[in-house]
């Protein structure tokens, strides 16, 4: 038998790890190679053979891998590029040279790119028995193809459940104390995370960058808010922008006051248009920043369980010598009542740099929130909480294979 | 039999509704008085009588109250004056009116001043059977006599496990990406919220108000810890300060760029500082801002069960015509060996207006964290997780008695 090897690209996500754990206890159930090997810091680290080997994982660390956020393997931002050829040869000389037939690879848009160039180049220079697999993981959702990736429904439910205890804050004094709440989400180009904050209910005024920023318009929404209940809570992507593509967190509000535009985001932009226009005397702003992205510690049990069974189909199918190029990907059932999935495989190259934006048609009018149809696709996707393995009062955690010194010798 | 009252004051917590719980249960279970009325927005919604009946609460309403973050009473920042006896002559008309015995105030610092000066102006009045009772809550844990406050251990469990699962994110790139990553917390004048990440075991440089700064050391801090291992942790609480007083947030790296100081807080300052020396080129800030004290999803378990229990000790005291002008406060048994508490009464006058200090003897030197003895001191505080009651696959929230329109009618 032969080996395969797992390695993870792109920005942190709280179920990315579970990818890779469903891939390792896939193999242990079903050996269908030697040796799991997980490749540190993605291709980067697999052009300089830093490879580990996960395949005798304890059902413990299995388990604590799949709670634990970011890549345990490291990450990198690397892109292999189609002219760059002594890459591409590098990285077969080292596949053969570990005999390892496939690699898996996890990742958002480029991460599919490298998976559809390597396959590629395999099958133009007739290079046989390499296959390379990806999985989606983006806590932005903007992949194509699949109905959703793995790591947003864990970011949304994040980002639902501070929107609603914010609210709780933003509301408890008198009325005559009136108060902007600004809650800013990751999303530069797709407004998928924002609009997951409207699950929780609460939220007045929505910004995306599917709905372009007039600024008028917005701050009128935000005055309206203001006079019929004193507080407003608005949520806002980093991404939303005016209707000729200037992000508002580079708009005038900030060049105006400060001469520098990269400070604030655009939940500081917009505290600054409220103010200035008197929309309101008191603002504030919470900037969701890192902890949206790795916050596993109220992972989505449907996200973490689809990463898991994710990596365990990609897994099984790759048993298949002629399945390469393919991302796997989730498919919501029609079939059957309640919510369910299944997963299919697709051209890596119909995922690679394409971007899926959140449907306009699901975005209400007047920045006023989503539609029932956004709320039944979102829904499902943040039910349940995995039980969680605790050390100290806190979330165990995997040490990253990064920094354990656990690095296999070289061939 | 007569009634009692409950409200609340001062900034949110995760845990304060707990103690609220614990007053109503204990009346159902010893029913001292009638009623348990809720007042609206703490001292201000008294005055204006605007108040709920808090009696008769379902065992669900109970525990769906103990997850919920902020003051679902409504609170308030008015200080009662000494000086403006109108304002106490009509809250004891008022208590008069609607046969109020006792009076829960939950709050800080000056919530304990409103609880002493009630029960001074009762005493000095010869007002009998008007009680006064204190409990305490704080996230900032300053509170002097008490072990801690409710609320600040919810708030210290979240801070770690951010801190915990921010590292992961920040160390996913290779080593040739060098990165300083600053985590803010609340705490103006008190470092103990900051000081609480280090229970992550991962904190590299940790800035607090009760250790001065200095910046070219605590620049020389970070530096050396980039050339070690290319990434820096560093927490900083918002009151972070020089020597003579001045916050860093509103030094001179923000004034010098950007001729105003109120946009950034102490870590975007701290930020600015490490791009302008060159120490990192890269730099994330997270800024916890209201999740710290709202985010009740994660309740220490024995922080809201000692709130709880705290509401119910206030109540069985309350039992005692002379028990009046106190604070309920926790104290750590020394007579077990497992972490527990009991539960005392101190006045409210030696809790008022003072502020508890992070002990300078538990800071390392050099910005290095904190002494075992402050790990032994907080560990046990944020033990446990109490089992959510979820909705629709986010934590079931009380609707805010402030917005039911349940208000009794006035008499």
């Amino acid at each position: 038998m032969s080996n395969c090897i797992v390695a993870q690209s792109g920005g942190p996500s709280s179920v990315i790890n579970a990818t890779v754990a469903g891939i390792v206890k896939a193999n242990q159930m079903n050996p269908i190679y030697d040796h799991v090997y997980g490749g540190l810091n993605g291709i980067e680290g697999i052009l300089k053979e830093r490879f580990v080997d996960l395949t005798k994982m304890t059902e413990h660390e299995n388990l604590v891998l799949r709670q634990t956020p970011s890549s345990a393997l490291g990450s990198c931002r690397y892109k292999l590029k189609r002219d760059n050829v002594s890459d591409f040869e590098k990285i077969f000389s080292i596949m053969e040279k570990y005999d390892i037939e496939t690699m898996f690879y996890t990742g958002g848009n480029d991460s599919m790119d490298t998976v559809a160039a390597l396959s590629e180049y395999a099958e133009r220079n007739n290079i046989k028995n390499r296959r390379f697999v990806g999985c989606p993981k983006t806590i932005d959702n903007d992949l194509m193809q699949t109905d959703h990736a793995p790591g947003f429904a864990s970011s949304a439910k994040f980002i639902a459940t501070t929107a609603l205890q914010c609210w709780q804050d933003v509301n408890v004094y008198p009325a005559s104390r009136k108060e902007v709440f600004i809650l800013e989400t990751m999303g530069r180009d797709a407004g998928w995370l924002a609009a997951s904050a409207c699950l929780s209910g609460i939220v007045d005024v929505l910004i995306v960058p599917e709905y372009p920023f007039e600024k008028q318009r917005v701050l009128q929404e935000i005055r309206k808010c203001i006079e019929e209940k004193s507080k407003c809570f608005v949520v806002v992507s980093e991404g939303a922008h005016y209707e000729d593509g200037m992000y508002i967190a580079a708009g005038e509000a900030m060049n105006d006051l400060f001469g520098h535009a990269v400070l604030g985001g655009a939940g500081k932009a917009l505290e600054q248009m409220i103010l200035e226009a008197g929309v309101s005397s008191r603002c504030k702003v919470q900037d969701l920043s890192s902890a949206q992205r790795c916050h596993a510690s109220e992972q989505s049990l449907v996200d973490v369980t689809e990463s898991f069974r994710l990596g365990m189909s990609a897994h099984m199918r790759s048993a298949d010598p002629k399945f390469t190029g393919k991302m796997v990907g989730i498919r919501r059932r029609t079939d059957v009542e309640e919510y369910d999935v299944e997963f299919f495989a697709v051209e890596a190259d119909k995922v690679a740099n394409f971007v899926r934006n959140f449907p306009e048609e699901w975005l209400l009018p007047d920045y006023k929130g989503v539609t029932q149809e956004a709320i039944d696709y979102l829904k499902p996707l943040i039910q349940g909480s995995p039980q969680l393995i605790m050390k100290d009062g806190l979330p165990e955690q995997t040490v990253p294979y990064y920094m354990r010194g656990e690095e296999i010798e070289k061939k």
